[in-house]
């Protein structure tokens, strides 16, 4: 079979990471080689262009600067690592893509997706993975995953953490509208309970994608 | 009258950066208020950037990721500097702009102009400055004014500085072909004489710019 690009979305504390890992050991199991990767960064340039714009010092970037970037190292990561491993027989394994883009971008922050779309096509061609297994859970889950132990014990909300939870309500709404329009490309995995339950869907997408039998 | 936005183009050893400078001091002589300002760069943000993609770490970048990364830079500089000196109705005097990229990155290096401006349309909306001074003169002189004088005088003409030639003659042709196709917005200074010589045509296309009375 040709090597397939698998992205792996979600929201932070949402265990794709994690997972993605899982994932590796699932393919090598089956003597199958594989290449895993991550955004944003993935390689050198596209590092030292993260630094520069998650830098807080230029407060929040212009939507359209931001995303002329953000899809500079894209390309960079598709013409450095992504092209040469799926050319070379090696599955790719990737933690986000374009549709953490659009999700965040594009969904929580309100940057129009024909916009985001128009770049895309101009940095990739607008190159779509061959399936995406995206992680869900509520966004207020996610975020107590991510909050620290003390503090949630104590119960504290304030004003920030409302706002970033309306932020990533907006996100990921975003994933599960990107998912039903792109129908068969997406496998939706609940990623609400257990590490081991989450692990048994991502299993069964990775037989329907590769064959049982594998 | 309305702040003009005027650029300053040419190859390195044309000249402009100094007559930049001279124009700045002819128009607060005439009570005009101005700001001076130069790309790559012109902001923190394309400084930052500028400094990643120039490090020859990265050998030569992608066409497209160059062009990205640019024009990122580029529309930041109009954000942050350009649009609000304008529009306090300061004259911005601008040392490089998009017709260097034409020039340089189209021309010079290849890059398919098409491509060159749609990014440009997408990022600035396809801004063009209201006047532009091109400082022309022969790559060969452009090229002995910026080398060392020791090497100068050995007369050494090695492999690189002819291939450096070839490029910069295919930059100063394109120069001229904008000059060509963009009609009143150019004015071509020719740059081969004396410094005084140059600035006399500097005052005169200021003069035409903002009337001899001023």
């Amino acid at each position: 079979m040709a090597a397939r690009f698998i992205t792996f979305e979600g929201l932070d504390g949402s265990g794709k990471s994690t997972h993605l890992e899982g994932a590796r050991a699932w393919l090598e199991a089956r003597g199958l080689t594989c290449e895993t990767t991550h955004e944003p960064g993935g390689t050198a340039l596209g590092e030292a262009l993260r630094g520069v714009f998650l830098d807080p010092v230029w407060g929040e970037l212009d939507g359209k600067v931001e995303a002329l970037l953000i899809f500079a190292s894209r390309r960079q990561h598709l013409l450095e690592v992504i092209d040469p491993a799926l050319a070379a027989g090696r599955h790719v394994l990737c933690d986000r893509f374009t549709d953490s883009t659009l999700a965040y971008q594009g969904y929580g922050r309100g940057v129009p997706l024909e916009l985001l779309h128009r770049v895309d096509r101009l940095a990739t061609g607008g190159r779509v993975p061959d399936h995406t297994l995206l992680f869900d859970l509520p966004a207020e889950q996610a975020q107590q995953r991510g909050r620290s132990p003390a503090r949630h014990q104590r119960g504290e909300v304030d004003r920030l953490d409302r706002e970033e939870l309306a932020f990533y309500e907006r996100v990921r709404r975003g994933y599960l509208e990107l998912a039903a329009e792109a129908g068969g490309r997406y496998a939706v995995i609940d990623s609400v309970g257990s590490r081991e339950a989450t692990a048994a869907q991502v299993a069964a997408a990775l037989e329907s994608i590769f064959g049982a039998g594998r």
